[in-house]
């Protein structure tokens, strides 16, 4: 009996539905999960597919041709180790294992570091697109030794969703948790996108008074231009389901709490660490933590007064029109900030990571797939080394162009009482970031002042202490 | 020769300081630090003082009554562990260890747990106000077992500031991390207090057109009020400093790129690992990391324009108003935020902290030292549960009667382009806090969207998921 070209541990949805577009690119695969259950179900449920059974991992290593490809899809953290130290002994040199769950970047650098001391390759790969994406074609974002992904690169190549030009949405993104990282800033990003368009969907419900089949009209006219994308797509869709229970809009029946797996948390306080200004997903992250502490609103909702509503008159069309503009270059900061942090850390891990390529590889296959993306590359593309994507000429013009809409938006939902954390801090971060003086020379002024921590001058280098009082 | 009642290890500024204040008292003091010139030049510095010099950690813990008590005043991190190892073979049981460094609190409570393995007594306390607070009386927040604080309360409250109802600004907070965890939020607190002072005085300066000295003099007057405070005050001094060099005022010859320490970076990470929203302390932190990027925003000022300004004409003087208002209310909500954070905390690392008594002991000594501090105290001692320091009725009214300054202050800048990350980010957790209803519902419908994450329903409970396509 011949020896699969690859293997698969881990078989709920996401493993599975792996395995499942892995063999219909033509290749046997085999495949264990824990406990056999799953095995069986997957083997009964595709019986004229080529998926091979193991039920031990001897069996299942003993399956697989050299050198050996297997990937991990089991829980992260403690099921990955576990997992790990179980096959270490069954494996020899050369071999590959890649890690396609949702794991923390600092634990693939550790795990990649340790097997390599035993001649193991380690990938950690991220990969988005959802269930969906795993079996028809998802991003792919691997990291570790750059010969182990020329070895599987084949594979993950035939998997791999594909941009609109054609081209497979994987490519190496760099040394050892390079992948996770990746996939944790696509995540990041994600959050982001999600809270602009909630802000958008806000700001048109309460202060444009669009009711939802408006509102689904506008996200899909949205969709046709600048804005195309999969979650401007879904969320078009999304206000015209009807709740088959009670017949009314199913989006006036979901509970505004919002839940998360903490990638996003992970996201924001890896900015932290790396001193990378990320303040709009951060801000996303809070409101969705915010959004989950649903008792106390409602409480404080009773007590708690804001501005009455001003409702719109004649200038509604115009005002749509702001919101648009206002979403599109809120997504250009959020962007700019989540790549400037892909840019803080390719130097602190030393990863060299290739922007261009990265934001290419999310145009397909991925939760943030858009258009827009495109952009990005472009951006790179003229200038790799550019330090924040605001300063490229498309997307400074988009500044200059849809500024205005931007701030009347949050003026205007600061004026009704509706929330956009991440507009407001999104154009905060644009007036800071092209700010030539910050008042931040106060800040170091009370700093000395207090505690002797010095200060920089203006007119000359070195670090000085005033005698304040 | 009689023994000492306690002793300090570590001759940097901070413990000979404290050293210093605790002979002021009536104590003899054991001196030890690594190097012997820091105890030499302090003995010989003050050779009037019961200042007991130590050459080797046998001597020092020899020359201490039992059970010992050793404040460890060393570098935070392995500097600490270091010394702790050293001393530990030198112990008895029931000796007390004071760790007053800048120690995250998570090392706190490992080291709290391991040393009680020994039977050794491990306190973990804040000590805020500086070196002058550290020789006049700091607020100091100390964590770990109960009976040994009692053992160390005498001296403690001796040497803490004093209120200005003459209470001392010390108490027990909680078991193992708590105290380094109540100085870790106050920290925070402090990055927030800063940065809202620093946005003040950029709408001052940019959109009225303020001097150096009318600022003086608006600060000087605003510390007359509600916002009296130990950095409204330090702010309104710094605006009179002259440059010695070149004459100039000297806040306008401080470089606008502001350092830091890591505190308020430590604060907002956890606060993402509670889940606990801390937006604007988050908005803080980011907005120095920002203001250290000068190179790049001299660049961007070049390339990216904002609107003209528009100077203000007869309603000057009612619009500094409108900003102090926006300041004291911004506080409020920065502060509510905050001991949310010291809530949650409380719960999940199950501290029982008093919230009531962490206001009362910042009321002096300590760099966010405020009159406003006694309203957070009277809030708790009106209700010890109360979910969030909005709900109070005193800051309840503070809302009422300040948000439509806030919201003024807020569009005046994001008209001028004048960045107020900290304020835009109050008016939005403020909006989003008194939220019956926020968008997250949408949220929750693309996530069942895209990834079958399921959402809870407003008409009953359980979770759901809807077939989308």
């Amino acid at each position: 009996m011949g020896k699969q070209a690859i293997g698969v541990v881990g078989l709920a949805v996401m493993g599975r539905n792996l395995a499942l577009n892995i063999e219909s690119r033509g290749h046997a695969v085999s495949v264990y999960n824990r406990s056999r259950e799953k095995t069986d179900e997957l083997v009964a449920e595709y019986p004229d597919r080529k998926l091979v059974p193991a039920f031990t991992l001897e069996e299942f290593v003993e399956s697989l041709e050299k050198p050996r490809r297997i990937l991990l899809m089991v829980k992260a953290g403690e099921g990955t180790d576990a997992t790990i130290n179980q096959l270490k002994p069954l494996l020899d040199k050369g071999d590959i294992l890649i890690d396609g769950g949702n794991t923390h970047f600092t634990d693939t650098i550790r795990r990649n570091q340790d097997l390599a001391k035993s001649g193991l390759h380690f990938i950690g790969t991220g990969v988005s697109g959802g269930e969906e994406g795993a079996l028809k074609g998802p991003s792919i974002m691997p990291g570790g030794q750059r010969d182990a992904y020329d070895l599987v690169a084949p594979i993950l190549t035939e998997i791999a969703a594909k941009a609109p030009d054609g081209e497979p949405c994987v490519a190496y993104m760099g040394p050892d948790g390079a992948g996770h990282f990746v996939k944790m800033v696509h995540n990041g990003i994600e959050y982001g996108d999600m809270q602009l368009i909630a802000e958008s969907y806000a700001v048109l419900k309460q202060v444009v008074g669009l009711s939802n089949e408006e509102l689904g009209k506008v996200y899909t006219e949205w969709n046709q231009g600048e804005l195309d994308s999969y979650l401007i797509e879904i969320t078009s869709k999304i206000f015209s389901k009807k709740d088959e229970e009670t017949g009314k809009d199913l989006v006036d029946v979901i509970l505004d709490r919002a839940a998360q797996k903490g990638t996003g948390k992970w996201t924001s306080q890896n900015a932290l660490d790396l001193g990378a200004p990320l303040p709009l997903i951060t801000e996303a992250v809070f409101a969705r933590v915010l959004s989950s502490l649903k008792d106390q609103r409602v409480a404080a909702s009773k007590v708690l007064e804001g501005p009455a509503a001003k409702p719109l008159g004649a200038e509604r069309d115009a005002f749509v029109e702001s919101v648009r503009r206002a979403l599109y270059f809120s997504k250009v900061i959020s962007y700019a900030q989540g790549f400037a942090q892909l840019r803080a850390a390719s130097q602190e891990y030393k990863w060299d990571l290739d922007f261009g390529t990265i934001a290419k590889i999310f145009r397909a296959g991925c939760i943030i797939r858009a258009r827009f993306l495109q952009k990005i590359t472009d951006a790179y593309t003229k200038d790799k080394a550019i330090a924040n994507l605001l300063l490229d000429p498309y997307f400074r013009d988009i500044a200059k162009n849809y500024q205005a809409a931007l701030r009347e938006v949050v003026i205007a939902a600061i004026n009704a009482g509706v929330p956009v954390p991440a507009f407001a801090s999104a154009i905060a971060y644009f007036d800071a970031y092209r700010s030539e003086r910050l008042p931040a020379n106060l800040v170091q002024a009370q700093r000395d002042f207090f505690g002797a921590h010095t200060f920089e001058r203006v007119d000359k280098p070195g670090s000085f202490h005033a005698n304040w009082s």
